[in-house]
């Protein structure tokens, strides 16, 4: 099956359609200027960007939405994490956390899924892990900080794509967003 | 005169009102849950706020939004200012800044007005200054630490009312607000 995501972030493209892809669902970009709205959650930012292109969507489609929510800045930067990396970046974040102990922190995904004419859909994907002390790998945004629970003590950034994408937040979601569609193509 | 000013926070409409008092504009609160988008700039978030209740507004009616822009941080915390006020708050801000050399910001204020009928105008109030070495004073939000340049070595927050008031950026975008008022009622 096809199905389109609104987005304008070529990284997520191509993240997300390697995921999709093993469930022989294939990705088309919908190129959308997206309204995101400030919210202290994921979930209202992606609903109401979905929710502003409707009408325009031309078949199932969905937006993601992001975060980095660090517990010691009381969610900090959440849904403002890539106003807050294109800004402050990663030695920003960094230090912010300087002479703090907790170093926990949550990246989280949001779907909204659409399919003309019926209700809007939300999942969510968690991944749990702490800011590391100091920039590890590549990757984009805050992947060069954040040390996933399940890897051990490599960052997002020091794992290969495929690797990534066995613990992430966004495949989490995204598995989610899998198990909606089997519902709907199984009706 | 009486116009509506849409917002949720009181602190602002104290001082709102203090400052059109002295034109004879009485202020109404019109309490409107905002839906303020996610942009670089105020501008976009003042007008996209305004445009969401411009059908419900009961009269003439602004809302205000406001941000400090910070040089050395390409501009953050700008339109997220009351995000990051409330999770990193005034020391985060300090924390971002520590061995920062440049220590000059700017805090803006963007009015979206608009008089049922009409179209929507945009008035823009800049005060520069800079960011000071440690949190002085009281007052709200990022007052404490920044000093304008018309103050001296004074913070926003040792500023009595209406000290803040001569020189602040909201004084200067009401003031232009107060210009398209005239405007209006002398048609």
């Amino acid at each position: 099956m096809k199905i389109f995501f609104g987005t304008g972030n070529p990284n997520k493209v191509q993240e997300v359609s390697a995921i999709l892809k093993r469930y022989g669902i294939i990705v088309k970009q919908f190129p959308i200027e997206r309204v995101e709205i400030q919210a202290d959650e994921l979930e209202p930012v992606a609903r109401f960007s979905l929710e502003m292109v409707k009408n325009e969507i031309p078949g199932p489609c969905f937006v993601e939405d992001a975060g980095l929510f660090i517990n010691a800045l009381n969610g900090f930067p959440g849904p403002y994490s890539s106003y807050a990396f294109k800004k402050i970046g990663n030695r920003g974040i960094l230090n912010l956390m300087k002479e703090v102990t907790d170093r926990t922190a949550c990246f989280k995904s949001a779907i909204a899924f659409l399919k003309p004419g019926e209700n809007m859909q939300i999942v969510v994907g968690e991944t749990f892990g702490k800011i590391a002390l100091e920039i590890r790998g590549s990757g984009w945004g805050f992947d060069p900080i954040f040390v996933p629970e399940e890897s051990g003590q490599k960052t997002y950034g020091e794992m290969t794509p495929s690797e990534k994408n066995e613990v992430s937040h966004r495949q989490k979601a995204l598995k989610k967003l899998v198990n909606l569609l089997d519902v709907e193509t199984n009706r």
